[in-house]
């Protein structure tokens, strides 16, 4: 096994590794879950009390345009802008995934009006598919035809039936990562629209909207991002749909001019019709002080880290733990930031190494699941996971524990 | 005028006196805009910095389960739920209040799905009538008829064609209020629903959900409620409804069992049927932290002691400034907590106003509109605040300043 040593001294060199000091995380813990939950940053906490007390509690209603609270959902989707690839003027933050994937999907339906499929993924996380069934619930004429992860099959897939593609960038089972600029290439050439999921990729891999020409994408900004337990959502729209995108979430802050309180709705100009209702300004702060510690770092830097952290691990348990499956891919241009490792004991694995301080969590059936957060972990942080990985399949502690515990949220 | 004095003795006297205590107000400020954000809560930022500290930081993800997340939305919704008379397990809290018309307003035309008349208030706050315009877009067969504020209009609407009226029971700028149980009363004798939105009554007035026999309602938690800018909203649906109702923003954080990850939507088998993606965790623990304060005080003194303020604003306003029309109904019981003051000066005297401290706001196109929110409010600054407006009155200060800049948000 490579030694602590070796791992200590890529540590030593590693461009990130002031970055580390700017989160907070608790002692005695390998903390593997940042895929899921992001760390709390070391200023979030003071960011956030200043909010409340300055912004809420002294400047009150009148913060709304002196704290600049109006123009928040812009200014922190054009932060997200730069992790993305997107240029100003693109991204909202607001809302969580789920429903932006329903804003998005209505729009991409309705600038493809003609047509009446929906490509999507089998193996997708299910609030896609569940979005696309509630889509359906009032256009029961959409056909959502499902394909497997492999490339052909979509390429198989996609014909002038085809409105839109809605495909994961990066799987959040498995890690594999689609390429997305072959995906929007290939939607394209049959006149359909690409819409893209990034929850699983925004802040761990490259991702370059703009130049892949995707069409519209949501994301989550409370798992790489560290915007906190639930933070709202992003949704892009690329500039040449927003004069024409509608969406029927048509509430009052995504109106043109909603201070006039007029009975008709009209969209605003751009990006900002995708809005709906008042966002959540006190968990805003939170987010808004993880973006400025993303401004902070190389991004090159970031993602390959990731990947040799990743790689690190993937070597590490192959050398160790040969009783494991790596179930993602070995190529790190095929996949995201986190690992998917398949054994039948995978929940109680999950539990027992919670209980020594690696936390990763449990994916339905058979997943040990490890994110590899590049902007707070450490490659000692991998050596020590796999030493504890090691021990658990020594120890086989399931044989003792209960195992009924309902799994953590992901 | 009523001497200042004689307020002084009525605040000595109010039972509610030391509810001030639990706000903290900026020195020197009469906040009259609690009808469209609520003062920050004492202990509010303290709990926030827990929850981020300890359950965020510490806890990380697994937090879900050990600090109670996943139940949140619920657990919130029953403490509310007691201050607008619903029995546990028929609100939650989570997404907008745009967003959860939405929800409602689908659900109910579902369950009258031969009726395609929806009968809502031609001058409700806009975004009810732009989230109808929403839904409409891909339920083009609906139609959507709108009634002025005079009950005998809206009982004259509805016939054996209406699916569901939609009302507010506090108009936000009028400060009307409606009889919901009589509103209920008429629907459900010509077989349609009744949907209510409560945004400017909850926490203002009584609120009898169960007893009047409302069938969905929808509300805002940052006017009265105190849960912090832009916090999120809160839906009901009559428990009756729940094995049934179903609704197009269909989640994982609302299918029966979401950590199954199965691709087929199943609805839980309550309120949460309603819920969609990951709440804001950060603003639910603000808004959690408000819903203790209005656990610890007697609702109908609370609701007594709104009328009261009003009540003394109103004659102060009547016997010293003749100019102003008082536009808000006179009776206590059929007005909200907030008055609308009329003058063709309208929004150069809410300035004026804010450069004396006295924070009100202004709606188009003459209002005044001021918000009496009875948890903080004295009456000594009922009359600060109209010997304010006599001296802005007086000096016509509209006359040097500069109107233009964009008013504040509702």
């Amino acid at each position: 096994m490579t030694a602590r040593s070796d791992a200590e001294a890529l540590d030593a060199r590693d461009p990130l590794l002031g970055a580390r000091d700017r989160f907070v995380l608790p002692d005695g813990v390998v903390y593997l879950g940042g895929n899921s939950l992001g760390a709390l940053g070391a200023a979030t906490a003071t960011r956030v009390a200043a909010t409340i007390e300055r912004e809420w509690g002294d400047g009150l209603v009148a913060s709304w345009n002196g704290a600049g609270w109006w123009e928040k959902p812009v200014a922190l989707g054009d932060m997200i802008g730069r992790l993305v690839g997107a240029a100003p003027g693109q991204i909202v933050v607001g809302d969580s995934t789920s429903v932006n994937i329903y804003k998005v999907m209505h729009a991409a339906l309705d600038l493809r009006g003609d047509r009446r499929v929906v490509l999507a993924e089998r193996e997708c996380f299910p609030t896609d598919l569940y979005m696309l069934e509630g889509i359906r619930r009032t256009r029961p004429a959409i056909d959502v035809r499902l394909v497997g992860p492999d490339p052909d099959e979509l390429a198989g897939a996609v014909d002038a039936s085809v409105a839109a593609v809605l495909v994961n960038h990066v799987d959040y089972r498995s890690s594999r990562r689609r390429d997305i600029r072959a995906v929007a290439d290939l939607a394209h050439a049959h006149g359909a629209l690409a819409v893209c999921d990034l929850a699983h990729s925004a802040g761990a891999v490259e991702v370059a909207l703009d130049e892949w020409s995707v069409d519209f994408a949501v994301g989550c900004t409370y798992k790489y991002l560290n915007g906190g337990p639930g933070s709202p959502a992003f949704l892009y729209g690329a500039t040449r749909h927003l004069r024409d995108a509608a969406q029927p979430l048509s509430g009052w802050h995504g109106h043109a001019r909603p201070f006039e309180l007029t009975g008709e709705y009209e969209p605003a100009p751009g990006i900002r019709r995708f809005l709906c209702g008042s966002p959540p300004l006190v968990a805003f702060a939170a987010l808004e002080s993880a973006l400025e510690t993303w401004e902070t770092v190389d991004l090159a830097a970031v993602f390959a880290k990731g990947q040799a952290l990743v790689d690190l691990l993937v070597t590490l348990v192959d050398e160790c733990c040969p009783e494991v499956e790596v179930a993602s891919p070995r190529e790190a241009a095929d996949r995201g930031s986190h690992v998917a490792l398949r054994h039948r004991h995978a929940y109680g694995i999950v539990r027992a190494l919670a209980a020594r301080g690696v936390v990763g969590d449990f994916r339905e059936p058979d997943v040990v699941r490890l994110g590899l957060a590049p902007l707070y972990l450490r490659y000692v942080d991998v050596v020590d996971a796999v030493e504890a990985l090691r021990e658990v399949l020594d120890e086989e502690p399931w044989r003792r524990t209960d195992e009924g515990a309902r799994p953590t949220v992901t």
